[in-house]
């Protein structure tokens, strides 16, 4: 079996492999919910997580304590048509501030509790030989999506594998909870594209201004989101053909470990548009692999709405955040961790001698 | 003097020493937060939020590690009126819940890293001599407030007066975050009329199911608010008039504890529909004390959002939350601590050796 074949395999066994929601320790959670000291329904959505939460666990009282970020970096060959505010070195350069701590993701992971995996995916300058580093560097950079396909198909299957590989890992270090980043100067652009083909939305109403370019840079992302849709014209069904097309590296890598979190039955979060592009792709490769998505926030960048609407995700946090980097999913943690203690901790009113009220017992208004 | 008489002072004084919001501080954050490795704004409500921090505290890289919620609980005489789907005696029995950690904000403060302080302001049955709960009982319940005044004006100042002395020993034990919540049966009727008579609103267009009650007991709600108001007239400038009118006990304390967190420049997150109708007296006694005010959530208590608009606050989290007890502002304080934490740990580009863009030095699009 060539390194291709083995590739697909591991794709095929894996969205194979990705069970179904566990309803029996959703109806379990509901249940306990319903008993604990406060007025049914009362803590809104920290109630329908907590049992979202058993569903995918498989756990009655679902415990989150060994959490991950994963953060994958892979450079754009579309960044050379003037896409992008910033000039493509700042993602390797980006990478060493991961690894230095100095980036908003080495801060909002360590107020998280989570630790943080850093990769490199497919940078176009070299990264740091660190050992905290993860270089798969399956292609310094992807092609130009306007002029040519992002990589091969065999590279597309390669950077999807390898996702699911690294989540393997992490699992064995302990993995209840985890949250997908990215970093890539140029990939707002092929993830717009990517929700462009995947939700079927036209190039204008997805692409949006990333990281904070100006009019004149914007009209020219969706050229080129355009010009990549009508050269390449994916099949929405077929992601790993997506990918090939559209790029990137990273985007790949990701779209591997949401396949092997929901096969694996861990909680992921869903971070901002280019963590919900690959989530996208996962999707298209296995929708069951949705299921296991929790969406962590409402990005500003247009496209975000149109992604978590195609997954069928409700946003849980709206902080107007634009930055990636699993930015999002780090702030979305607290609040998953609390909707799961408070499932597991607080008291009935059996336990604390707490009179319940006549209508607890009655369906909810 | 006499106590009613020191006590009078004490609120006057307060509100006279609440400063104005540092602008020198916000302008120094806003200057180091354009320098972080990130582009301009990428960070959204993060970023405001940290230089409202700044500005709050008056510390340009403000540290928020010293935390604590506040939980005053108070019965109320409106009550007997069947306002709740719960009977009067819950207050003193989840006062003994907070106590023993069983309740949603014993886990909450838990997880926020918040040291938390049970107040009884004045609840009805007994409560536990426990050297955690701090006993006020500035009565036993206030009286039914659609018969006459909830409670006398020198309780209410006595109410107002303890929430600062409150405060003033946080502060001794060290205090960079507060938050401040409630528990009462009955109270989200007296709220309703507060936040009716401050925001000048129609009680029925403020007035909600609380913590849970039917359609009947809704209108029985609505009923008791506009019967109050109409008894009362209270003076919506005179915020301790309004208090004994429509009361309870609990609210006078936060409300007090409102007006001494910004005379000590702590930032203060206010919580639901209790607290904030709290925040509502605090600021009629002295409207400078809202520019000190963080808005944790929106509440799906009708009257909650004419509360935050009237304070001019915006919230942070929108998680369909209506339990009070501080749950809100728990939760908010770790994207407080995040925000906090990223203006003060990020590298900046200069340090982190990244590019950064032509755009980053020009103004925001």
């Amino acid at each position: 079996m060539t390194d291709a074949d083995a590739d697909a395999l591991l794709i095929a066994v894996t969205a194979a492999a990705i069970p179904t929601l566990d309803e029996e320790a959703r109806a379990a959670a509901r249940t306990r919910q319903a008993r604990l000291t406060k007025p049914p329904g009362a803590l809104g959505r920290l109630e329908t997580l907590s049992e979202e939460l058993a569903a995918i666990t498989g756990q009655p009282r679902p415990r989150l304590e060994r959490r991950a970020i994963i953060v994958a970096a892979g450079d754009h060959g579309v960044a050379a048509r003037g896409v992008s505010a910033y000039p493509s070195e700042v993602t390797a350069q980006m990478v060493a501030n991961f690894l230095s701590g100095g980036a908003a993701i080495s801060v909002l992971a360590n107020a998280a509790g989570a630790r943080l995996r850093i990769v490199d995916a497919g940078v176009r300058a070299e990264t740091p030989h660190n050992p905290r580093l993860v270089r798969l560097r399956i292609g310094a950079g992807t092609a130009d999506i306007t002029q040519q396909a992002a990589m091969s198909r065999t590279e597309a299957a390669r950077a999807i594998a390898a996702g699911i590989a690294l989540v393997r890992e992490e699992r064995t270090a302990g993995l209840d909870l985890l949250g997908l980043g990215e970093m890539g100067i140029g990939n707002s652009t092929a993830a717009a594209a990517i929700v462009a083909a995947i939700t079927r939305q036209p190039a204008a109403s997805v692409t949006g201004r990333g990281t904070g370019v100006d009019d004149a840079h914007l009209a020219t992302k969706v050229a080129a989101v355009e010009m990549a849709l009508a050269l390449h014209r994916p099949d929405p069904l077929d992601g790993i053909g997506v990918l090939a097309s559209l790029g990137g590296f990273e985007i790949g890598v990701l779209a591997g470990a949401y396949l092997e979190a929901a096969s694996l039955r861990v909680p992921v979060l869903v971070d901002g548009l280019i963590s919900g592009a690959a989530a996208l792709i996962a999707a298209a490769i296995e929708p069951r692999s949705a299921d296991f998505m929790l969406a962590s926030h409402l990005g500003v960048e247009p496209g975000h709405a149109a992604t978590l609407a195609h997954l069928g995700l409700r946003p849980i946090l709206d902080l107007e955040l634009r930055l990636g980097e699993g930015t999002g999913a780090a702030l979305a943690m607290h609040v998953c961790v609390a909707a799961s203690r408070l499932l597991d901790e607080m008291a009935t009113f059996e336990e604390a001698g707490v009179s319940d009220s006549d209508a607890a017992t009655a369906p909810e208004d």
